[in-house]
């Protein structure tokens, strides 16, 4: 095997998910995974901490991409408005259809683990609280900053819930846009 | 010292977040707690687990009483006025003014550790997904309750975050419905 490995770091997520999958998030080894990916333990170390940080690694990119694309939604835009703008520009990137196995993987691998649970929770406190920065910088009061911020973290998960179901074909952007509609409709009087 | 104490619960909470406030979460002993009460440890163990369980002991009844409402609250409310209604219902019961100082200094402790930080935010997902059931019993449908819990979470932290401003002197049921206006004129068009 060469040390020349071609997207060796996308193998390994791919065969780290696919073995979560059948196996489950406790059971599964590094070594397990660096064979199904055809590489070897040392690889794996150097694209990754350890097996958890496979399911994580993207949510540092994904704040830093939010939070660009609120910074510079244009000025005068409501800050739902804005916070949205981040959740689609995140949706172009990163909710790709090419990515969406993956993602289903990566929440049912979530999902079955409550340490996981709690580390994605923590994950979306982080992100909530960045893209409230960044609607203050915008000129949004503290408060309204912070409800603005975790509204479009539930219309995000809201988006990404209906994105990775079966059944759905329509692109990461327009599921937010359903949700905003969704939250408009439920917030209505 | 009798078997007897009158409130010894209380006491012992109320030492806890004091020595919390005082000298930080991690350094305070269950022996301190129990001596600045002016009772023994094993009084203490026989209200609380251990030092941690101190601020998470109130979650359940907390849950317990908002799903309650929210399922008994009038028939056509709308799912974020039925989740509203089980936030007043906290308020009249939980966030009372005697209450005030002790849940100040708990959100002092929490926000100053970040593993009861996880303990918390652990705590809010659950008393989420509890309102989006008792939300989906009343008829609405799956994802609708998840967006409408999450979002009365979202109301419910602001809410908080005004009550125990040292500035506020308004009932935690008025700061719920300034926050669902707040809400609604930022998701206004």
């Amino acid at each position: 095997m060469g040390r020349w490995e071609p997207d060796a770091r996308g193998r390994l997520a791919q065969a780290a998910l696919a073995l979560y999958a059948e196996r489950g998030f406790e059971t599964t080894t590094v070594a397990e995974i660096a064979e199904r990916a055809g590489l070897t333990e040392r690889t794996f170390f150097r694209h990754f901490t350890d097996k958890r940080e496979v399911l994580f690694a993207g949510a540092d990119a994904l704040q830093t991409l939010i939070v660009g694309a609120v910074a510079n939604a244009p000025d005068g835009l409501a800050p739902i408005d804005a916070a949205a703008a981040g959740l689609e520009a995140a949706g172009a990137h990163f909710f790709v259809d090419a990515q969406r196995e993956m993602s289903r993987r990566r929440q049912a691998a979530i999902a079955a683990n409550p340490e996981l649970q709690e580390r994605e929770l923590t994950k979306l406190a982080a992100l909530s609280a960045a893209i409230a920065d960044a609607l203050r910088r915008r000129g949004c009061p503290d408060l309204a900053a912070a409800l603005t911020a975790d509204i479009a973290i539930a219309v995000f998960k809201t988006a990404f819930e209906h994105w990775i179901d079966e059944a759905n074909h329509d692109d990461f952007a327009v599921l937010v846009h359903d949700s905003l509609d969704e939250l408009k409709a439920v917030t209505a009087a």
